[in-house]
């Protein structure tokens, strides 16, 4: 008996690496052929770029990715490594842009343009282990990218296709959620025309308007209020209810608009913004070409926000996030977004002496998935994809029933054989078990013909191979 | 300009991690859905387990993968790892076998038996870097798992799925190979029948036939005979010539049997082959059963092939191999195995105290893809998925031109829509080279209704979208 109390080492699950059910799974895959399927349907190619990049090629990209994420890129070692191996270091992928400015200018010369592609693919984040923080985890993005000058079209096709995804994925389609559009060139031409050049204080001010949201009206008007007039003696500095320009624009960005008319009304109401610096109108003016582009969305699916922002991203012109939203239209603020992005004025000018402008946008795909999963929202099926077992109640009719599975699955069904002829019960049981919703009944002693039991509605009738063509 | 003069970062491949352009990644996706179709349509689920392994997990699972790979194993490191930080040790999984074991183990209560499980993903190997050797690729493994024993039914459904999925692959239509079936229980049990029953001895003889097809019959009967009759003195020793039961089986090994009879008769004409030890008449009875199963198929595309030992591999009954084969039957000995695999007696033994006998097998996807793609038999089409581009010869056209995309992606068509209104031949070259077929012309000037261009059939015909009804 000793050689029975072999060592076990007992797996558990490691942390930030999620791993479905089979049943769980099947939804997850049911997920990414309908963002595969809409993002096909407005003509984008896939690509996959290894898992890996080389560290010197992530290094050079610089910046972009901001040093938060600098700091959790997982490096491959081999376990043995060999004395003598100098072979570049790698590194796994942290997002998909990186991969993408690279793969574009080492195929420049392969690649048609305006080049629209999508990628779905596991990224890499070795983040501090905690609870709803993956370390692994899918991202669905989309880009194009072009040489020199990227059309708008592309601006405005991004959240078409977002809106499309989000409002059918399997288990979405009760939930509210809103996505919002700006352009960044409207803060920035705005804070020009007010005498706002200094990076710097622009950064600060980006910064304090991207905590809008969070901090409200009173605490941002009053924060920004200290960082543009903070230098000047108290006695110039204006009250914290003075009309200044920059309270009448972040009251703007409170707001949302539904359509391209509202928000010029309320852009012509504001005598403190003035529309004529040519940054600022060209930011209203693109904003209003996409809200106009999308008007044929359900009301309220899209509005213009100008408090979306993006933060200190590398984001020149469109921007974008996707919340949640609650019954009452407010933004359900636990959840960060769905879905973001943006346009860049230059995509990979460290790989390649060419100016590639591009739009893009990305779905959290494993976050979504696992709060839909958690909030038992998921359609859950079968842990078979079959649809029919073909069952065996005796030796003798293996040759028939591998037969009719042949024919059933020539008809594109899935079927399962059941594998042993056993006990009706026992094979009934499996295909309750793995949901299978047909049990397929061979000729057999008293009965003549084949039947078929509809596990969901509870009929047994006599059947034929035929009736089942689709 | 001294601030064009940006150092730029060439990116260059990173060697044995393959990444392919959108037209060549387009017929890989088409890959991937065929085999999931085929696998799903057997009644098998999907898992995807993570990119990583507790490296304990991989090691607990000891010697099964053999020494090679483990040198192979690729551990992740944080690139700033902080102090204190005491995880497991991550490392990347080289095989999606350790993978299903850990998984089976971990969610033992959750699965239902059979468990029939399919697996797509990424395996890594920290080879040398090495023309035609990689180091990240795509297998696709098909495993049934089931708890104490597990029916012989699942054996024979293997090579009628690997048969289905690789004679319909796009692109391997007129590609001639052979899946080549035999049982370890014939060769232990042969060997036992003439006294061998030495595990070290066994191991050595099933290397040595495992070269038999490189070595041929010559070499392999006298490196056995040496191996067997070695320790005896010169004169007991049988000359190279003589027929000792081990030359009969040599020669056994060197045909192929098309069905079951033919084997039966080969094996009854060789007196010296006692089919009366019990380990070999059952390794005799499941290959016959398992011929029979698959007398369905095309002659020829399975057969009985005693060569086939599997080398070191911890198989315990059935082994399939699956190879090309020349134009006249013979093995392209040129290319390994495409898909191989078997039964094994104890999968997860290391995880959990329950015994789990499984067969399974393993399309080594990237390398027979590599290989079609280098030969130019992929079926390339466009880089566009669509089949339509919506043409806008004018700006006010545009909310007819989004319609009508709109219309046809309802019917289920892919549609790109042309981002800027420009001269006509520069939308039909951008559909040329992206491979879209339909070139769309809605109503302008002296037109009055949509035309359609085709670009293949070089047609120009007056449409209306109802007309494009799937």
């Amino acid at each position: 008996m000793s050689e029975n109390k072999k060592k076990i080492y007992k797996p558990r699950p490691v942390s930030g690496f999620p791993e479905w059910l089979p049943e769980v799974r099947a939804v997850e895959q049911q997920w990414f052929d309908h963002i595969r399927r809409v993002f096909e349907s407005y003509g984008f190619c896939n690509i996959e770029t290894p898992s890996v990049e080389e560290l010197d090629a992530i290094n050079a990209k610089g910046g972009d990715g901001g040093a938060d994420v600098d700091k959790e890129v997982y490096v491959l070692e081999r376990l043995h490594r060999e004395e003598g191996d100098k072979e570049a270091r790698l590194a796994l992928h942290f997002d998909q842009t990186v991969p993408l400015a690279r793969y574009t200018a080492q195929h420049f010369n392969d690649l048609v343009f305006p080049f629209k592609r999508y990628q779905m693919q596991r990224v890499w984040r070795g983040e501090r282990p905690q609870a709803g923080r993956f370390r692994e985890f899918y991202q669905c993005d989309i880009d194009v990218i072009n040489v020199d000058n990227l059309p708008l079209h592309f601006d405005a096709e991004m959240p078409a296709i977002i809106w499309e995804i989000l409002s059918s994925l399997p288990g979405m389609e009760n939930e509210k959620f809103q996505i919002r559009i700006s352009n960044r060139k409207i803060l920035i031409g705005f804070l020009n025309s007010i005498g706002i050049e200094d990076e710097k204080l622009i950064v600060e001010i980006t910064r304090a308007i991207d905590k809008l949201e969070k901090e409200g009206f009173v605490a941002t008007s009053d924060r920004l209020r200290k960082l543009i007039y903070g230098h000047l003696p108290e006695s110039e500095q204006p009250s914290s209810t003075d009309e200044t320009p920059i309270r009448h624009f972040i009251r703007l960005c409170t707001l949302k608009f539904t359509n391209s008319t509202d928000f010029r009304n309320a852009l012509e109401k504001e005598p403190n913004i003035r529309t004529d610096n040519p940054i600022l109108q060209k930011g209203i003016e693109d904003l209003e070409f996409i809200m106009d582009q999308l008007a044929h969305l359900p009301k309220g699916s899209v509005v213009a926000d100008l408090s979306i922002v993006r933060g200190l991203d590398y984001y020149t012109g469109t921007v974008y996030e996707t919340n949640f939203i609650n019954d009452n239209g407010t933004l359900d603020t636990s959840y960060g977004s769905i879905c973001s992005g943006g346009r860049y004025d230059d995509l990979a000018s460290n790989y390649i002496n060419k100016h590639l402008p591009g739009v893009g946008i990305s779905i959290g795909f494993s976050r979504l998935f696992d709060r839909l999963r958690q909030q038992s929202k998921l359609p859950l099926k079968g842990i078979s994809p079959a649809q029919f077992l073909i069952t065996l109640e005796d030796e003798t009719l293996r040759p028939r029933m591998m037969e009719t599975a042949q024919k059933l699955r020539a008809l594109g069904h899935n079927v399962e054989t059941y594998h042993s002829p056993s006990k009706f019960k026992k094979q009934l049981e499996y295909a309750m078990k793995k949901g299978i919703r047909y049990v397929w009944l061979l000729p057999f002693e008293d009965r003549t013909a084949d039947e078929v039991k509809d596990m969901v509605e509870r009929t047994q009738t006599a059947t034929r191979i035929e009736d089942w063509k689709q």
